[in-house]
Formats: structure tokens, sequence, C-alpha cells
């Protein structure tokens, strides 16, 4: 019952049920626990996710795709999307866990994420783990800014892009206020001279509408 | 000429060329250069190797997989199979590079040949990529024995193994001598009483004989 829930979930059938057992026992209730399964299926999401970012970032250097990655992989995120499953009320739990509220502790939740993800990966094969990873990592795969997705600010992120590839940072200028002073709108310009890239933001602060400009820019540099 | 004998040290020819192209060039050559290939590759690797393992030795703990991976996908192993497929010379560098040995670097090699799995796997896949690491890997990915493959030796790895899962030590009796004092063979059983394995183990020294019966214990607790 529960666990057809999970199946629903999960947008998965196991063919081998056993696996999915394995996958949510913990070490402290019994073997074969999902130590392994961890260990395998840590490796088929930080896969899963690097191929994903590298396709929907192509603008994003090796070093931006690994800090994106270890942001959607890490124990916190890892323990959202595991309780966006429901998967505490599933765990198979030694009795000293369960009085300790193992079924909601972080870190044994994320490890049983994985080792689900080993176990899709083991029964239904890569491009079912794959499809089970883009289905539960949606929310955070789907954001198409890389600023939020990296964690940063626009004018960071393309500060740092820059000075990646030895690029004179950019300038922001204001270039236009609008209203009354309480409530000035502002147009800013961003202009990268080695790029030929000049970008309009426009907000109701100097700095919104910087951080617009730079996105533009950033946006620009990613499509050229 | 020089690409097509890498095509048949692969075992693989590119749909799109490009993508070889990119995976061989370094970022002081030119750009598409092959950082991203090689961020993804890595985690194509990583998973490849990881799924390897976990089906080769069954017996092995996750940090024990972990382990050995690690030894597997470090770069000095990476550099040894970029020089079994003779990379170098099909690398493009910048002028520095090449003048200063860039060719026969190893973190130059190793990345590259990471970037290459990343190539396969866009060009063709996670079961054509799996196929090149099955290839590639095979001189490592072949060794049988898991004290190989971990770096240590069959009493080590049966110890820490027995530790894992606190079960008391092995202990190792000389149980017979044969031969002249200066070429004796020894025969030496190895006894873990709690698991009722007994094993024995021949050799012309006591540590050898030692390691032979450790070996088989160990490779009878992963047949239990």
């Amino acid at each position: 019952m529960q666990a057809d829930a999970l199946t629903t979930r999960l947008g998965y059938r196991f063919k081998n049920p056993a696996l999915l057992r394995t996958a949510l026992t913990h070490r402290s209730h019994s073997s074969p626990h999902n130590e392994r399964l961890e260990f395998l299926g840590d490796s088929v999401l930080n896969c899963i996710v690097a191929d994903a970012l590298y396709e929907r970032f192509p603008q994003l250097t090796e070093g931006e795709l690994s800090r994106a990655r270890a942001i959607i992989v890490r124990q916190q995120s890892l323990f959202e999307r595991a309780c966006e499953l429901e998967l505490g009320a599933l765990l198979h739990l030694g009795e000293g866990e369960v009085r300790s509220g193992g079924a909601q502790r972080p870190s044994i939740l994320a490890d049983a994420l994985e080792a689900l993800v080993g176990a899709v990966y083991l029964d239904g094969g890569f491009s079912a783990a794959r499809k089970l990873v883009h289905r539960v990592f949606r929310p955070v795969l789907a954001r198409s800014d890389p600023a939020a997705v990296l964690g940063k600010d626009a004018k960071t992120l393309l500060q740092e892009h820059l000075q990646g590839r030895h690029i004179a940072l950019p300038r922001y200028n204001i270039v236009g206020t609008e209203g009354e002073a309480h409530r000035q709108n502002f147009t800013v310009e961003c202009v990268i001279a080695q790029l030929s890239i000049r970008t309009l933001g426009e907000g109701l602060s100097r700095r919104a509408a910087e951080q617009q400009a730079a996105r533009l820019a950033y946006d620009r540099i990613a499509a050229q």
C-alpha cells in the first residue's frame, strides 16, 4: 500500500521489489542494508545531474558546473527531495533509530534517496534512473537561471565568469531615472567593452536595475 | 590517420567528430576546449567504475568500494590509460604547452581521457561510454582480487572487513612444514571461529602461506 504510493511518486515500478526493500533498509535494521546501493546511487545521481547541468547551461565553466552540482546533490537538497517522496515512513530502521527519530534524520533520508537511485539503476538501467532523477529533482533542475542554481546574484556570477576568461569587468552606468524621488525607476546599462555587449536593466533601485542588466549580459554571453 | 588509429584503440567511431576534437583540445590551444567535457566525463567515468566494482565485488563494503574506485580513477591511473591510448600525440595544445612538454603531463592526459569519456557519452549514450570504459580500464577492472584492487594485502583486507562487521579477528596457525630447512614449504590455517571458516594456505614462507589462507577466507566470506 505504502510502497504503491511510492511507485506512483517515483513514476517507477520495480521488477525486483527486493532491491527497493534493500534501498529503504538502514544498517541498524538488518542486512542487506542500503550502504552499497547508496555508493552506487550517489555516483549515478552525480552523473545524471552533471549531464543535466551540462546540457542546460552551455555557458557555465567546469568550476561553475561543479559548484552547481554540489548544491543540487548536497545533503540538505537530497533530504528535501526525500521528504517530498515521504521516504521516512517507508524506511526500515532498527529500534534504536526509530526511537531517536531516525526516520526524520537528514543523513538517513538523503542516503536512502541515493540508494533508491542506485536500486532503480540496477533494476531498470541508466535511462530509468535518469528519468527518476529528472522527475525527483525537477524543482531544482528546472531553474533556468544559473545564478539561482549557483546560489549567486547575477552581478557576482557575471563578474566571476569574466574573471575566469580574463576579460575586463563590466561597467554599470545609470542612464536614466523616472518618477518622483520616493518612487524612482532606474535604468542602468551594463557594458562589457571587450565583448561589445551592452544591456539595459530597469528597477526600483539602482541595485535591482544593475542585477537585471547583468543577467541580460550573462545571457547574451551564453548565446554567443 | 591518427584519429583513425584512436578510433580502433577506443573501439568507438564518433558520429560527431567535433566532439572528439573538443575532447582533445586543451584550454591553452583554443575554444571550445575540453574542460566542460572533462567535468561531464569525470562523473560518467565514476558512475561506470562504481557500477563495475559493485557488480564484481559483492563482498566489499561501501567504504571499500569508494577506496577501490578512488584508486582506479586517480590521476596516475588515468594517465597510464591515456598513454596506452597514445592520446599525447593527438592533443591540441597551445604553443607554450607544447614546448614545456604538456603532451606528456599526467594532469593534461588524465583530463583529456575524462573528456573523451564525456564526449563518447554525449555522442553515443551511456552504453557506448560504458563499453569504452570497460575496454580502456580492462587491465584494472579485470583484477579479480579485491586486495589488489584496493592496494592492500589479503590479511589486511580480511582484518578490516571483520573489524567493520565487529567479528573477532582470524587466528593463523602453522599446521605443517615440509622440505629441508633452507627451502621449507609452510602450511598455515586461517580460522574465523565466529563464521565457522577455516582455510589452508601454502607457501615458501609463513607470511606467503598466511596471505593465501587469508585470501581464501575472504573469498569464502564473499560467497556466504
